[in-house]
């Protein structure tokens, strides 16, 4: 028996986390992408609670960088980065309800070398940027294409190989009233760029816009903590994910549960603020709903709490804090 | 002669600084007031460069809070706080473009006490928020009304009268896609919070959107740097500014000249990425238009910069970094 | 074998790795201890490369906080907490040099309850504190005291036990002029909080002043990433260290190896400025060592770094980045 | 009368704001200069409260750089810069009181051109640096040398002369038992490179260690807030200083007085957290001398309070809080 069968998704979601219905998003589904997250379009699709759906992903780049002679300066324009996929309107979601999107599975597609990462001008945490100016002059910028196999992983060099651990780099639901670069991570989701959010996961997104308005995109072969340089490895994908509703779980930040742990994600900066933000939300957590006091409950983490940073290069950073469930007695 | 002959906007604007035009918006020509600056509704009103707009603004409670009893917490619904007028389109306007909004005059409006300041929970410069999580209990909230005239100041008690310094809390274009909430400062401007924005400046704004699309409110009657409890003294106001366009300057932040210096604002966090914006954006506009270099620039500026922090308790902190200009020799 | 023979420290300290002479440093022997890191006092012992040391290290609080009603702000008197053992001179070690410390076992001493932590007014992760500095009032003041066994771990309450995982929270050398506070960490090392510093490790720490001067204290029986509430389980062990010296290898912030990673220490305020520290070392040590140029070094860390949180409530926050070293091929 | 003889000085001082004794320590009489700020050293003059003392400062560089072909970098050996007087025991002086230190007369000595500012690699606010490290090219170095004249002011070039406006960049009492660069700025004062703490202003300093153990230098002819580079106009001067003494005046943070207002001082990373600290101080004081409570001081102090950068380059930045006395009534 999976441990999805007690998940919360499973106990308190409006479909008890079965699938009653399945979709796909291909390319041609999706015609236009979206470069924020808001209010403003309309869904590509409607699902009831209990639909699995797969989607067809671009690359961060949504595919423009096809060779390692590119000049990303050139190729790109901004603000037109990180396509989007979606929005998906849930039925029945309203402010105050939360998604439950539990993510099967990632698989790349599309001709090799599927991967990307590159060096872009005034883009990294090692280099100065547009958020933390400087006067020295940017590094050079620089592609690199590697080979993605979901199996075999991903071929760095002739010496490296890493191990194909996809993951979904944004994804998220619509603020009330704003619409957000999906560069940008927040209290929503977006781009987190955290490697937890990977399939096994469930993620908890609260809904703030009527339907909730589920995007998501921008999936990663492999990561490191922070993503340092800004682009992990991209990759176009085909992604499956499973999406329910919960009604009346009301928070303010993005969770996330997998068989081993319960997670807070929070996003900001400087990024001891992104840290206070998860470990609040998840002492938060652990007084609503696991018999602690908020001060037992700080006091644990001090000993056995666990944080993951996301990203270091995002006009917000992230980092996901944890707690073994075993310690949820 | 006024130094306004000699300005940027004399030299380059279309309509030379001067007015062709005179327009109004009131409350009723307004209607439904904006908490997103975005390119996502109609504009109010549509103008050509060089016209004059007198506009009714709200506070930035949208009038709620009435007396020293009522609770902000009960009354206000966010996210629709810092209602703001506009957008206004200018024709001719495009990306790369800047708008250059002169402000005329800021006179209070509506009935006495006018002016409004508070303590909301979990936002100020000294309290744990939202973005700064801690556990701590919060402060109590608390409402203070004072008298707002344009002569005899802001009498904030018997002993204490604080002289009308007004400005324009937030100001600033459309981003191009994005639609982001009044309450953060950015690039284009928004809740800066700097009392530098007032009657006598031109404020150079970059234009992202067609018509640029400019949007204002949140007229402080008074304010300290840093606006330390987040709440200044709020008021509704009749602002007159004088609209103008100037083709082809292309920056990212926001500029300011007035009679003594030359301004520019940057907006970040942690805060000194809000101070190394200003000054980075300061040392390229003298590289630029001044006959310095970029070195000279910064190593005169060690000397004689100014720096004014606007606001300490948005979602992004502002800091204006400016020059005299008798230095720009 | 051991991977130890194919360590750094094998590889090139002077002593090969090789244990030479066996001491220990009683409480007896020590003394007074030290609250600061610097080079005003006389070390408590002389050894050549190659020694092995057992040291009869306190608990932060020098063990004043007895039993669970003890009110921690009655008791401590800072700046004298944090009591370090040392300073061990290292015969032939100088400024350019490193010290080689080998952390070969922790084991609990003292009577139970052995562990101790506690909420200190102003000061933790999720608090207002000196450094960021509120107005809202503390949480109250708590302490906590936990049997510590080596074998069947930390007794939290009746239904949570918490693994035996101890590491050295504080160690470094003495910078050259300053004397700066054991609560702090730096490029020295001192308050790292960073659990990887434990048994199995090499930590390599530059030699600032002549013989290194090698202090260490604050062993933790356990820790979650971040130190949340500022005490992880404090406790008095015997820690033994087996002490080499590396001559000329010159780097500015501390060093660690085990058997699967290298990992370079930085810290900093704010986080991310720890985090750019140790990053930036570890792409300097990647090319300085390991055949990457730096920006081969910088995009590969990106997919394959991993960085852990060591404190979020010291003076400077401590951040771990580190590769594993099946990628230095 | 002047405003001193109602200062907080000569009301709550030992020696009421009088000089009963005049003192000059010369270069020859220090010897030795100090790079640390620390109780380890033998005092180069004890004084009564009410003494005037006359100090011979040199520059930061320790008059090191000579021409404008000179390489920082290979001239200037770190960590023996920014050459400390002092330092001056205090008798009388307990922890728990504060040495009053009023600004007399600040006048420039030495050969001209006796100003000098340069670029220092990795080093200054809008560069990458040792904290917030980065993988970009340095800029390149650079010396500037200039006339400095009380009266005629600083000739920067042929067309621009900066006003002589000089204050002490470097100036507090030791820490307890630490010993802190100079370069450094924290509570105790030390590298705080405000411009407020100029000719005519009462500096209060928190006492520490007997004696308080006073040290000063580090004088600019002239600064921008921030100090943007990182260098001021750097010039050996002759400095006067009236020193005081109020015993059970116990603060953390230095404070400020002069003719017009009172102002506290915070230090920190990131730059928030020394608006914090400022203001924080600046509201206890209100509350514990000027009859506001600590909210009332809250909300005041958001519409009046003025925030100054000293530095934006230092190992923590600072910012002086201020208010008008008039409005302390």
């Amino acid at each position: 028996m999976s441990w999805l069968q007690n998940s919360i998704m499973a106990q308190r979601a409006v479909a008890k986390g079965n699938v009653n219905s399945v979709h796909s998003i291909t390319e041609a589904d999706q015609g236009k992408y979206h470069y924020v997250y808001g209010p403003y379009v309309e869904p590509v699709l409607r699902v009831d609670p209990g639909t699995e759906v797969s989607v067809e992903t671009h690359d961060a780049f949504e595919g423009a960088i096809k060779s390692e002679s590119d000049v990303p300066s050139q190729i790109l324009n901004f603000p037109y980065l990180n396509p989007q996929n979606g929005p998906i309107y849930v039925n029945g979601a309203e402010k105050g309800d939360c998604l439950a999107v539990y993510i099967k599975e990632i698989r790349p597609r599309g001709p090799q070398p599927a991967g990307t990462t590159c060096l872009l001008t005034e883009f990294g945490g090692l280099v100065g940027t547009g958020d933390t100016a400087i006067l020295n002059a940017p590094l050079p910028e620089r592609v690199k294409k590697v080979h993605v196999d979901a199996v075999k992983g991903v071929t760095w060099n002739d010496k490296i190989t890493i191990p194909y651990e996809p993951f979904i780099g944004t994804i998220g639901t619509s603020p009330e009233i704003e619409a957000i670069s999906a560069l940008q991570p927040d209290y929503y989701g977006g781009n987190m760029d955290l490697p937890d959010v990977a399939p096994g996961a469930v993620v908890y997104l609260p809904v703030n816009a009527p339907g909730g308005l589920l995007y998501l995109g921008d999936c990663h072969a492999n990561q490191g903590d922070g993503e340092l340089c800004g682009v992990a490895i991209e990759h176009p994908t085909v992604t499956t994910v499973q999406i329910d509703l919960i009604k009346n779980w009301n928070f303010k930040w993005v969770r996330l549960e997998n068989e081993k742990v319960i997670m807070t994600i929070g996003s900001g900066r400087p990024m001891e603020d992104a840290a206070r933000i998860a470990y609040r939300e998840l002492v938060r957590w652990m007084a609503a709903d696991y018999d602690f006091t908020e001060l037992d409950a700080y006091m644990l983490l001090t000993q056995v709490g666990r944080a993951r940073l996301g990203n270091m290069v995002d006009p917000k950073y992230t980092i996901g804090a944890s707690i073994l469930k075993s310690y949820l007695v």
